[in-house]
């Protein structure tokens, strides 16, 4: 009963995270909306802050997931790579809470905000970073810093993916990973 | 006489854009301070708006001369697009005009001035363009789309010098070089 109770509050309080933001959420409001005692939500989180918290640590474990499915032994590690990063900004493109969150933070610099925006960035780089140093000891690409490699192809795919296309056609998943390919994989050199 | 008013009138104007922002200067203030009558401004600028459009256009070939100093015919390709994309960066991080300009688009995102910081973009875009076109045609890279090897190579260094130092050690304008040659020149691939 108490995990369910713990659920029905961490789904109202996302649903509402999501639709009015994380200042316009009040612990009433997710009380209510959960059909539970305010009381009861404190007996779970200390305050609003844990459980946004919380909610963010679940939508990055969420994302991490989409990436994982999208990579399989049997691809190179280039379309790995890629399905990959691709995957992770989809879903960070595509999640209402995240879109609103991104709004949030934009308008109003809500510093929790803030800081779920950068855990989430952060976790990105972090898997794409291990991915890199892998790839490196199999011998499967240059020695390069992991780090400085794993910033550069977010900041490529989040260029593409959402620059690019604000004043021009889009791209396709498939011009991008070609893309990535001629630019990062084999170089303009001839 | 008149080529002299009209030039004091783009100084006082261009200083008055740069400490207050356009939305906070007005014709009469850039009267004041380039010591001339209202009415004469008049006689050079219809209204604020083309005054605003000539500095632009001013400060944007103040930027493409910084470019064109920086690339010599003795050195390689990859060095004197490094050196000019730097060098045009570098001119729009620290010009004062620049700053209060990013400023205001950011904050009050007024629709003049965002149109400015676009042509500004615009302009370092195609300067790059042309230089990868002249690259292609004297097979010094491989062919590839011009216009997205500008946007990929603007997104790139502006991810280096802007975004990554703020939360990390500077890189320095060699270690930035060394990035560009790495990825978009030779690539990852062993």
């Amino acid at each position: 009963m108490s995990i369910n109770r713990k659920q029905e509050i961490i789904k109202a309080a996302t649903k509402s995270f999501s639709s009015f933001g994380y200042k316009a959420t009040t612990m009433n409001q997710v009380a209510k909306m959960a059909n539970v005692g305010k009381g009861t939500i404190y007996t779970f989180f200390k305050n609003k802050e844990e459980l946004f918290d919380d909610i963010i640590m679940t939508l990055i474990s969420d994302m991490e997931n989409k990436a994982l499915e999208a990579i399989s032994s049997e691809k190179p590690f280039k379309d790995n790579l890629h399905d990959a990063l691709y995957k992770m900004l989809e879903f960070r493109l595509e999640h209402q809470l995240t879109l609103k969150l991104f709004e949030e933070d934009k308008n109003f610099g809500t510093p929790i905000v803030q800081n779920g925006m950068k855990k989430l960035e952060s976790a990105i780089l972090t898997f794409i970073k291990e991915k890199i140093e892998k790839a490196i000891d199999k011998n499967e690409i240059k020695p390069c810093d992991s780090e400085i490699t794993a910033f550069i192809l977010l900041k490529l795919y989040i260029a593409l993916i959402v620059d690019w296309e604000k004043e021009r056609d889009p791209l396709t998943k498939e011009d991008i990973s070609d893309l990535f390919e001629l630019y990062i994989i084999n170089g303009l050199a001839l």
